[in-house]
């Protein structure tokens, strides 16, 4: 039996299965580097340690080995099957009749650096830079497709010393399909642990970068919030409806609201110069997340708009106004159908970026 | 302090940390089905249960039992980040000050049904169909940038007993940009344990499929091996130039070879009527992969092509062309620059599709 397992970003996150199948293998089978990390678990055990690149070689001597009747594990960092030595593994196995395999899974880098960051993931895609086997016109397609699908992206291997081309070419089509301002996250192991940085795309060059880090880049709802990156899922912070936005949507559903800037309000310009004032009070208050600007005024349990003016762009205005009268049809529906509003909100969200 | 806990898909899969991080903990808040697998972990300390639907008030009563000095878990299943109790926890913290919240990793979805599959990975997309906060729009979206982008694809929330038009739309969009034969792995969790499945796209419909289904979708190099779903990475199968391709080869390099069907070869067709001949011996032997149809002859330590005339299709020699002369200056570069010559397959194995 060969046992390729994933021992995950550190030895305290490995998992029991993990652990208890490198306690039971008989040889070891490892890049040198990974070696170290679960050393004290190796007494008695044959150790064969391999260099980067070796990976078919590896794989040959852990099929030899288990043909031989022993018990054999071979190590990867994060997952075996991402970037790891699991495909490398299943691809040699076909010549052979008899040999058995078993993956054992491993935290991967993605969702490890995104526990580092706060909470940046959604739908999101993973990508390995490294174009040693992979030709730079497929790595260009993932990037630009995971990109203009508003994926939250996290990047493998994105430089070494010696390859730099590969990460030129994805971040100018990542400046091309995403906002400067885009939150993203870097993660670096090094000797003296784990660093992670927030930062947005525009300031990615700022930073150090090398083969033992990890980017995350936000989607277009990502927002920094006390120095972590959130991508919000959409979750209804319930709230009542506030007396005068109750006042106003009762106006509003009879159709006695002024579209577009309201010139006779008194209060005009709330924000800015030629906002738009159909939505006077916000249909969505309180969103409860800062992808457009809103933020909790601490310990108070109020969320402020003041450095959000989204609701009053005349696009987003038009956005909403497509089915806005599908979801509330009377005034209440703020509330009971707020799901929804919160749905027709994300999808404004894109449209309008 | 609050931790928000990965307890991966099983008991056996949890991290060492998640473990030591669910033993400090003074109170626990869970959705009811996630406290089964540490219940035995649990004594003397508070539980808190919730039902689906609630992530806001689990969020908000650990942050209140923490500003009273507590010691606060939340257990999510898998990963907190990917769909979990990650995100809305760090939506909510922006409401206080003074809250501290860590995210322990876990093993996701993923990586896991991957594990149980073979080795289906490589750049690869996740995406929930869960459209109960999630435009429909932006699942659309997601599900055809992937497809696009030939990323092999993870299906989380595929459907439940009330929401099925997700999975339409999406199965639908698979269908109009993969091929029908694609691999897709369906993995499910159950009372007795873990079933994985191999089947292709055009199949999916005749397997049981729900809430506790992960569905891997594979790219357009994905092959089906022994019953397990192999997506190659591109390493190298070292071996020797036959004779008789290096003999071959000479007279290619000289220009002396017959470019498309050679009705004079004594064993024209090889493979069918009509095939390309103008790479005779292919380049690549041996690929070591089956995207194209080759396969081991067990035991034998042999590559046969018997099923793969994907070379001589003209498409493939076509594509080939462009930068065959670039890489193969002489002979022996058949095998010094074979790295070079597989990602050359991969780049027309996705173009020729």
């Amino acid at each position: 039996m060969i046992s390729v397992i994933g021992i995950g970003p550190s030895r305290e996150d490995m998992s029991i299965r993990a652990l208890n199948a490198i306690k039971a293998a008989e040889v070891i089978i490892a890049y040198k580097a990974y070696i170290k990390p679960i050393e004290d678990l190796l007494e008695g055990k044959e150790i064969i340690k391999k260099g980067m690149g070796d990976e078919i070689e590896r794989a040959e001597i852990a099929i030899q080995k288990s043909k031989e009747g022993q018990k054999v594990a071979i190590i990867s960092s994060g997952d075996p099957g991402v970037f790891g030595m699991g495909n490398v593994v299943f691809q040699l196995i076909g010549k052979y009749s008899d040999t058995e395999v078993e993956i054992i899974p491993g935290i991967t880098a993605a969702t490890f650096a995104a526990s580092k960051l706060g909470a940046p993931l959604h739908d999101f895609a993973v990508i390995s830079l490294s174009d040693i086997l992979t030709p730079i016109s497929e790595i260009k397609r993932k990037v630009e497709s995971a990109s203009k699908g508003d994926f939250v992206i996290a990047i493998y291997n994105p430089l070494s010393k010696t390859r730099k081309e590969p990460f030129e070419v994805a971040y100018k089509i990542l400046m091309e399909n995403k906002k400067p301002s885009t939150p993203v996250g870097i993660v670096r192991s090094h000797e003296e642990g784990v660093s992670a940085i927030v930062t947005t795309l525009d300031k990615i060059r700022d930073h150090e970068i090398n083969m033992s880090t990890t980017i995350i880049i936000g989607n277009s709802m990502t927002y920094i919030q006390d120095g972590y990156m959130v991508t919000p899922r959409g979750y209804v912070v319930r709230s009542d409806i506030h007396p005068l936005s109750r006042e106003f949507y009762e106006r509003f559903l009879e159709g006695e609201v002024v579209e577009g800037p309201n010139f006779e309000c008194e209060f005009y310009p709330c924000h800015e110069e030629g906002e738009n004032c159909t939505f006077c009070y916000c249909p969505f208050y309180p969103c409860g997340d800062s992808s457009t600007g809103g933020h909790w005024i601490k310990d108070k349990g109020v969320w402020s708009c003041q450095n959000c003016d989204w609701i009053h762009k005349d696009k987003t205005v038009q956005c909403i106004q497509t089915k806005f009268p599908e979801i509330v049809k009377e005034v209440d529906d703020l509330k009971k159908r707020k799901k929804e509003l919160l749905k027709l909100r994300r999808e404004c969200i894109k449209e309008t970026e």
